[in-house]
């Protein structure tokens, strides 16, 4: 399905009128295959930023439409949404998008999370007939574990995959990239790659929530049978979160192309080991403030510095979606016609 | 007086090592001229990192060198200690340091703060025999109000420049960067400038801390005497958050002047119009974390990108010192002999 | 219009269940005079738990209902709502509820906004056939200034309250209680108080929130026409955070009367000049968690304590409601039938 | 060893006047056996005002003394120290106190730990010649995991008890409180209660501090020998954190004893199955504040209404020191000579 990305700042989280905006800009609200925002909560356990957003949009999208929203918009990051809407002509940009089914609260963080991630993926590619080579993103929301949801596993006399809230969301994005990585061929067993948390995929992009269930996918790929593809797209990851070279790499292809940024996604994380070059960093020590405000705000100021815009698509806690202490990196962006 | 720069990681605020290092390197606890760090706490009113790095290292010093301790490493940045040691030839560098009287709470953040800055700056130029004209940073490091000031203010029946004790902070910064402004002749008339907040000195890095009473000074400046200075310097200001130019364009200095940077020193502050080229951010409507802190992450993120570098001194509130959302940049390099 | 009061905790700011609970007991949504909500948001500048109890819960209540919802339930205390419905016979309660217009940004914290408020609430009881001396309560929710609204002050040329948006909740909460203490009878120089911060209602209970424009009104009183009163009412303040004295009395009275405790609405404030009983607290000068925060959590625990319910109505930032340091608070009581 | 008890306020955690205050009450500091005090940091991981007094107290106490500094004065709690020392007659109140050999960083929050404060609590008892049946608190400041001590376990391949260091401040308090309890004889098999995390301590309160490597052990107990004792004890638990009764049966004791509170140390934290009497808080989902953070406020702000004291020791973390979500309360007060 050939689409194209819009993206437009919000005034809160509430704020649904970037459709307006959209159907300025020619689209109907019909168009719609996912509306990806970033709100601007804590990005952590209690963001209702998220909730309040899903709550506003989810009835103006169509059924088969998906939101997916990350919390975190800290430093110089810009609430917005990112509309991905279908076009009839093709774009150079194909992207599906679909749900897992609901999982249960013990499952959240565990092989079985990943497996459904995995098999969901899969089964989203075939019935879209997109080559899992062309895909430079898979998005995915999927839930967390709160007090309550902790509560009603020990009813049922189940182990949870950890008893602490925030890890939950590390967990269960860790669980989602693992998915994402064997459905893209980027890993092979599975089982193996959740006994550890050093695997990853370049492709990924997850974040944890609240709100949802069942866990939210949008994959976008370039379209390899579009001869002059106007939208065109690259993937890399962020070696660490200093890593400018990376994401200047990108750019200066941009630039070679003539082209313009549509879009950045990169997820951020603080390195485990608490360095960064080999040197300190105090993200995972500080108790006031979470290591993944710490990241996004870290790398948020460093993307939005080279490429000159605050509007982009920074997300906290990288688990599986880059190499320990970096992220994922995608860039999607259009080239003048010839 | 000629000088050098090293600067060390530290493990805590309370690691004096580094003195060990800088001994390790040739020098001499009496060569110290000034201890400027970056201390791991939140850099606001309750911050005992810097405290305690003043009582760990006021011991070690000289008495008549001054130690500046700025809170504050969030995101990539990492705790650490900047030397300015004496040397005994001409380096290209030369330095001077010295103190205010102690100001009254009640002169805190006031014209009459801003002229005793003003003043000792000028005393301290003068007594160096440094030309204005060649000075690249003042560092300045200021009380604040605290609760307890605030009632020894109302005992004497006097009135504070504010009662917010995290405001304070804004207004002694800005009150030290308009006397520097003055001294270096970058303001004709301080009175007028005090009635606004919208002054500004290219050149000005001030700090405030519930630890001190009196105003602590350091002044870096070219040595334009000297032949073949090894150590450079070069100060501008980011127009914004996200002005990662200004910085390309000093490194590439460096660069072509197959320099190494020794130090950079930044100040950064959120916009209070709430704007980054035009569009929203979420720093001064968070009511979790101070948007000094957001700053810090995001510009520190942008600057250690771009240097590879993550021990540099990114300091927040920047009320005063380079335009309104951006901030003063200094950076000292050492170039090669030929 | 006789009330009873009913309340249900919430599992999340989005959850609606309590209306099911209300017509099991034999409500119907008709019936709803007002909602009054404690949601876990940090009750600051950026809560958008208030935000989502308001979405969800206003397209559910009779348009002419109203909804309060107040964030902040640090520590002990429970997300719940709090039901006022209408009741066919006389409870011994009586309530009216109404709103003022929509202030302009530029009025919030002024003269003006007190203004508004004090005529409004005059009109709501002149409608009802309240007399101001059966009043033990008058709840308000009022707009606050966030960098949007303050931009469009400027942009007309006008002069906000203040620039500060966490200082802006203090302000509209203020000119709120003067308000409402100038329709009461508490204060006879409105002009004059607002010149203050010291002036102050014991029956005031108001708190900001940017979800809203206008200011949402609901009076509780009683009905001393009733003869064999089910609902009692007591309502007084605290002295201090610390004033344990003050509820036990109330509760003795309750305990003398054979009642049971309905509801207890109280407000709670850090003491401005840092001192309690004589002794300094840390919670003006913690640059971590803002002081409604801390005073919440303190007074919530204590009164939690004493009443031996979590499901309490404690709102923090009691400028003008209750004594500087103290709070106002009101109790509402069922006596069982002899 | 016949004690005596002393408090006083701090201005700032590098206030040592409490040393004048207590030469000025007829002490010297060679009789300081132990200052235990309240320090107004966030109490978790990067607690900097807890190094800072360590810093400045322990060159002024003699070296057999130790020093115990809880970080968190949440609320209206007062940052104060408490001093024991010694008086050369009998009181009614006896001391003794010690360290554990310095952990190993691999050991902290496990079995050995445990052992070793078991061991070394035994032969403090043995050597002062106190009853564990005479015991009313046991106090211990213990170790905690830090980035940089988690990579120095892993530098050796050792198995650290956790890789969250906020999550290693509860382990430490748990096996510290468990040594505690086998000391005592509250608990036989010191390996079974350290499978779980349910057994407690009515006696215990440990606290973890970055600034230490070994265990600070403070132990205060009747001394059933005095006759007429001016000082005594009782100690008990809060069932959970709205526990009034708790507080107020031994307030009773007091009153009826017509004595005076020296002191209370408590213990708090937040009930891990996130209900309090049934119903929910959310202390364990607040990613903005910790939940020892939110138990501090909530339970000393009950404490301190119901003594008319904000100087009262109310620690949080309460892992093992009395039952799951109340804690250990210990209260010693004079009573006047007859």
């Amino acid at each position: 399905m050939a689409v194209n990305i819009l993206k437009f700042g919000t005034s809160s989280p509430a704020d649904t009128s970037p459709l307006k905006a959209l159907k300025a800009a020619g689209y109907d609200s019909a168009d719609i295959l996912a509306v990806v925002g970033k709100t601007e909560g804590n990005g952590c356990v209690n963001d209702f930023s998220r909730t309040l957003s899903t709550h506003v949009w989810e009835p103006l999208v169509p059924d088969k439409a998906i939101t997916i929203f990350s919390g975190g918009t800290e430093g110089v990051l810009n609430p917005h949404v990112t509309f991905i809407v279908t076009e009839k002509k093709p774009t150079g940009l194909q992207a599906a998008a679909g749900r897992t089914r609901p999982l249960e609260p013990h499952e959240i963080g565990t092989p079985e999370h990943a497996k459904e991630v995995a098999s969901s993926v899969g089964a989203i590619l075939n019935g879209a007939g997109i080559s899992s080579s062309d895909v430079h993103l898979v998005l995915v929301k999927c839930p967390l574990l709160t007090s309550e949801k902790l509560e009603s596993i020990k009813a049922i006399s189940k182990i949870p995959a950890t008893t602490d809230t925030y890890e939950s969301m590390a967990m269960s994005r860790y669980a989602s990239a693992i998915g994402i990585a064997t459905a893209l061929g980027e890993v092979n067993d599975l089982e193996e790659a959740m006994r550890h948390d050093t695997t990853w995929s370049s492709k990924a992009s997850c974040s944890a929530g609240a709100e949802l269930e069942d866990c939210h996918i949008l994959i976008l790929a370039s379209d390899s049978k579009t001869e002059k593809p106007q939208i065109r797209a690259a993937s890399t990851y962020m070696a660490d979160a200093i890593d400018a070279g990376a994401i200047l790499r990108i750019l200066d292809r941009v630039k070679s192309d003539n082209g313009k940024v549509l879009q950045i996604f990169a997820k951020a994380e603080a390195s485990k080991d608490g360095l960064i070059n080999g040197f300190r960093h105090t993200m995972n020590n500080d108790s006031d403030i979470h290591s993944t405000r710490h990241a996004r705000a870290a790398v948020g100021g460093l993307i939005a510095g080279l490429v000159g815009d605050t509007r982009i698509y920074v997300s906290g806690g990288a688990e599986g979606q880059g190499p320990p202490g970096g992220g994922s990196l995608s860039v999607f962006y259009t080239v003048a016609e010839s």
